[in-house]
């Protein structure tokens, strides 16, 4: 069983290049969504607690089998912690055997901004070049890198309420080739740019992006609301948008569009990357992406990361499945003989 | 985030020997039986295709969430594999941090073992000696240990249809202070026998007990029926047994007592464990535990596993969460400074 840690995604991005590993993630994620019903899609089990929430989210294509392990705990940045960490497994189906489990922190943040890149490159105006970005926390420069690698959007206007927030994410950006104003409100970082990208982290029902920041011809990309009870869009600006999701019923639950009725309308990215549905339709129309994440995203990642991770350098074994020569001789693991080394190591 | 391997486990039976692990294992399980209502219990997950099926079988105390991966591939055996692999995984409810990796394909065939004989200690006859075993697959030999373990059984007669079965029983078990009957067939094994566990591997409803077989104040353990389709004792047993099970809404489908109408009268385990309903009340009474295995018991493994694993050799660190110094600052990460240590490798 493979096993792709921290330092070999570090790795594999300083080999790569994070503009290249971000394209060819969406690649993967792209070519996953074009084949979107061949997937078991399944509601994500959810653990809930009075500090946050565990999830499990699996899905299989019938070949391999995917699942990801992700927290969601908002109280963890006042302990120093991550709110969102998370690892993955794929399995054969074939055989229900484990094939990989690789770290999924530094990879959802990977595959959250290709899969918003990927949404814009469907549903924003070819011409687009200037990005607001609202919230500067972890996930902030991933989507700047995806969205640049992609669409070659260079100009940033970023906003967020913590100076320190945006000192970090200048700091991470600088001299990588970005112009970047930092605005001094969000409707300042929202005047004048294309795509909005809303990435906030409060656990709660607030206004990121009123109505009259809203303007014809814009994508927006609202990745930050994404659980029940935390939307980042005043309602009105849903009525004026064509509205894209990834998995419908998952969507309604933890979507911007929680706000609406069960029948507000709106068409699955998969869709549009099939061809059959279409995305934007005039250079006027307002676009939004309601991004809350989905199982067939990790899935691709974890694709992505088995055919990328065979170099030895770049994952170690992990000794997690017992194999005895015969399989019904289990207990012999534990005979005197073949636990030999474990008693030397335990003596 | 701490990972115990395969090797692992085999050195800490090699350390604590095998007959403390399985008590001490009971005594956890035990412990959380007692406490039943505390658990978030939940159907297991369940991802089926046309040669196995992969599970996720999740549950929390509101303190520590705990899964297990487990496959069930019965042609598995053909291609030289196990039939049934797995890991499970500890976190902590209160960060949503994974605390602990660790193999399950040893450690389920313990925690069965461990369950089985702790339901006969509140269940079989205090002076039962004598324990039939029906299939002498990967299971078998645990059920031994454990019930010599817990309840002093050294008195065994043996049934496989396979002669190599036996004759790997035979050898793993030699030397160890049992006396092995070797039984011409199954009703054979069970004469005379105190206790009977039957622990085949086939998929299908299948007549290993007939009632004929079974005689006033057995215990009956039934480990190897444990899924759709999968049984091994004739109906009309159930009908003459007092029957015992771990997580009634789970059983009806899985166990023994799928042969039987939805309001077939079972007690569980737990309530005997605490106290609040009555195990065995007559010496020629027949008890059956069906058991198919539930979370709780893999919950109370890895909680074993992590109390016991603490030393250095018992264990290895899995560097599978992304821990930035500021938690904001996941980016960082992929700076060139603090990459140098991913580059060196990459080069």
């Amino acid at each position: 069983m493979r096993m792709v840690e921290v330092s070999h995604v570090r790795a594999l991005i300083a080999r790569r290049g994070l503009h290249h590993v971000l394209s060819e993630l969406a690649d993967y994620i792209e070519a996953d969504f074009r084949r979107w019903p061949e997937f078991e899609k399944s509601p994500r089990f959810a653990s809930h607690s009075k500090d946050g929430v565990i999830e499990l989210m699996p899905t299989s294509d019938g070949e391999r089998f995917g699942f990801k392990y992700v927290n969601g705990h908002p109280s963890n940045y006042r302990r120093g912690l991550q709110t969102v960490t998370g690892f993955g497994v794929l399995a054969d189906v074939a055989t229900g055997y484990p094939m990989l489990i690789a770290e999924m922190t530094l990879t959802t943040a990977l595959r959250t901004a290709a899969t918003s890149a990927l949404a814009a490159r469907y549903l924003a105006r070819g011409d687009a070049r200037t990005m607001a970005i609202i919230g500067l926390g972890a996930q902030a420069e991933f989507q700047a890198e995806a969205f640049r690698a992609m669409l070659g959007i260079d100009c940033l206007r970023i906003f967020d309420i913590d100076p320190a927030a945006t000192a970090k994410f200048q700091r991470n950006l600088d001299r990588r080739g970005f112009v970047i104003h930092v605005a001094s409100s969000a409707p300042d970082a929202t005047t004048g740019a294309d795509i909005v990208t809303t990435v906030t982290a409060d656990k709660q029902h607030a206004t990121i992006l009123s109505g009259n920041m809203v303007g014809a011809g814009m994508h927006l990309n609202a990745v930050g609301g994404d659980c029940p009870g935390k939307t980042e869009l005043q309602p009105s600006i849903l009525d004026r948008a064509s509205v894209f999701v990834e998995y419908t019923p998952q969507t309604r639950i933890e979507g911007e569009i929680q706000q609406k009725p069960a029948d507000f309308p709106v068409t699955e990215l998969w869709q549009v990357i099939a061809g059959e549905a279409r995305g934007r339709t005039r250079r006027d129309e307002i676009t939004l992406f309601d991004s809350v994440g989905f199982a067939i995203e990790d899935y691709s990642a974890l694709r992505y990361l088995l055919d990328h991770t065979t170099d030895e350098r770049l994952h170690r074994d992990a000794d997690l499945l017992a194999l005895p020569e015969d399989p019904r001789n289990l207990f012999g693991l534990l005979d005197v003989a073949e636990t030999s080394i474990a008693l030397s190591l335990a003596s």
